[in-house]
């Protein structure tokens, strides 16, 4: 049985006013906010169970570092990864991007080779290839969405060619809700025998991931979006792709011998990871995760199921509002604008002084804003925490804003 | 005046025990514990005022947002940078060389360039540079340092040849505790032309730090040694170099504007920083430097002097020890092994059960350990928060791991 009243009472700031009203937090798609476990489990670790992980046998560092490690696991069951040695831990999306980018494709891609990628990628998953474009001669084809939003596997799988050396691809649109039919897209391509990225920063948040039914090759997402401490995540990555990168960033801990002229590598997963990480993030984000799974990834999807249809029902019955994206099945996040020009930013400010916090802007997408002829909009997206309640607070709001705009 | 029992009571961590015997944490050259004002600003954070930060207009991210970039203007302030524009937010000090090294170094340096560093850092200061010797062919210049473990600097400066494009060095030994003279060797190779990366991992902990008089082009630092959360960090970078940079990990933040084949980046320093950053780590970071800056940094360097002159006291009274590195006014770490080759290990793990928390091992210093001769050391690093009466309890522990050993 899915409370979500009772839920409510795990994260503390969602008892708090803002500008003299409840908040109604709708800004999930940016960041989700955290359950009382995770902070104490960050408070604990901080103030009892301090110390730098791995190199150091003394009692604190071996209890970190079993706290720290123990997280790999918890990812792998998160994702169903087969091993936990398949989990890189990185700082976020953006790291884990960035370090198939600078790891994987870079010392292999060559001018005219190609990356598929979908117009309604997050940039996170798009300036890294930007980076092969302008620094080696990469090509980016870009899949077009169809008109309510939704993409059409077989769109992407026909823009794959014999250049074609990756498909990076979002598994839910942080725009639109739109949720990405990857199992169908990583077969094909791997009958090609292209590898498949995901980009999965609100994928992994919104419905159960089993990367072993995608079958992709790399899966990255984002602790502070899962509910845990900002600056962790994890990717995980298939032990053949693994095998075939070379370290992207240098330092301690991923080596096995430092000499004047001459290195080697840790094994992976360590061999990605450099430096002292965020200890106690990665340990918060584990407690994330089992919040999560507790609560039961099923049910959460049910649970936001609802709140999008019920969303989606209210904001249908607005007729000066503009929903961007009604792919069949889409998650519970609603970009939209209004009738009469007002921009985005200034909706959202109207929305703010009744507690209502969303997002305005390009939402780091702005292929997929060139896509849609706008430049900005307002951006509803729920957790779960949220409750019809809150999308009948959202749509007052808006009524309001109407009125004073038009 | 310094009461260094008021400040323990600061850290919570300090009251507690390990293996039924009071913690005596001298592992603080691996990460240092944090105050309570540290951990209450974390979940303070999270409890009450998180949201991501930029692109939101609600409250909740207009605090933490405002909270967050408070936090530029600290970093300048401790490392007395000329301009908040010149500080880059980073996971550690690994990342910010990293950046150096992959946005600076690398689209800059041909085959045959040279960088000339000490035998004495850390591997987040070589294995960067290990990168471009193995990928495009750089050479490293190695630095040996005196017998006492000091580093001459005249020797460094000799190093800088026509071919030389950096000098990358520690500003403090995380082995051997010697303190480097910078300022020295950064006028002499601007003088050749030459700039200079200064990792302060060790250095702005333990001694106030100026980058405007050193006169360094680069100047990293890691929040968890600085009393901060784990996952924090920042780098000075000199407005010069930062216009020569090219972006290094890319995702959101750090674009002006992303189309399907264009890209324009945001200005420094939001062009180096890539996706949601570390949020909460960085506001604890800014609110540890607060601490550091309240107590004093001279105040600081002082009282880990008298401890360092004690400890060296205590310890040179141990004939059966040898302590690697004498340099004059060295830091209050101290590498050592015990006679009896018993393996740092071993005397680390007896330690303990004195509840006495040292590190054993390399350090992440292998061409350092290369030179001396040794595979590991055991070290006791201080802090701000030790006391004599901790040296005196690490020396009868190191006692009877003497006598187990004899």
């Amino acid at each position: 049985m899915y409370d979500v009243n009772e839920i409510r009472r795990d994260f503390p700031i969602l008892s708090r006013q803002v500008n003299g009203k409840p908040l109604v937090y709708l800004d999930n798609g940016a960041s989700a906010q955290k359950p009382q476990v995770v902070i104490d489990a960050v408070t604990r670790a901080y103030a009892e169970e301090y110390s730098n992980v791995h190199r150091g046998l003394h009692f604190l560092s071996n209890l970190a570092t079993e706290k720290y490690e123990g997280v790999r696991g918890t990812v792998a069951r998160f994702l169903n990864a087969p091993s936990e040695e398949e989990i890189v831990f990185t700082t976020g999306t953006t790291e884990g991007i960035n370090l198939v980018a600078y790891g994987w494709a870079m010392p292999r891609m060559e001018p005219g080779d190609e990356i598929v990628l979908s117009v309604m990628e997050h940039h996170a998953n798009i300036v890294p290839w930007h980076f092969l474009r302008e620094r080696q001669g990469v090509t980016l084809r870009w899949v077009d969405v169809e008109a309510d939003g939704s993409l059409d596997p077989e769109k992407v799988i026909d823009a794959i060619g014999p250049k074609t050396k990756l498909v990076a691809i979002t598994q839910l649109s942080n725009v639109l809700g739109t949720v990405v039919d990857v199992k169908t897209i990583a077969a094909a391509a791997h009958e090609k025998g292209v590898p498949v990225l995901v980009d999965g920063s609100q994928g992994a948040v919104h419905m159960p991931v089993d990367v072993a039914d995608l079958g992709v090759d790399f899966y990255a997402v984002t602790g502070h979006k899962l509910y845990g401490p900002s600056g962790s995540g994890a990717i995980f990555i298939r032990k053949e792709r693994l095998a075939e990168m070379r370290p992207f960033m240098g330092g301690g801990d991923m080596i096995r011998e430092v000499h004047k002229d001459e290195i080697t590598w840790a094994d992976p997963p360590m061999k990605f990871e450099a430096g002292t990480p965020g200890i106690v993030a990665t340990i918060g984000m584990g407690v994330a995760l089992d919040y999560m799974m507790a609560l039961g990834m099923d049910n959460i999807a049910a649970h936001e199921a609802r709140i999008a249809d019920y969303a989606r029902e209210r904001l249908d019955g607005l007729n000066w509002l503009q929903v961007q994206g009604k792919a069949p099945g889409k998650a519970a996040i609603f970009s939209f604008m209004l009738d009469g020009a007002a921009h985005a930013h200034d909706i959202s400010t109207i929305l703010d002084k009744k507690g209502v916090a969303v997002r305005a802007g390009h939402h780091c997408a702005g292929p997929l804003m060139d896509h849609l002829g706008i430049s900005a909009t307002c951006r509803a997206s729920f957790g779960l925490y949220n409750t019809e309640a809150e999308v009948d607070v959202l749509v007052e709001a808006l009524e309001l804003a109407h009125e004073l705009f038009a």
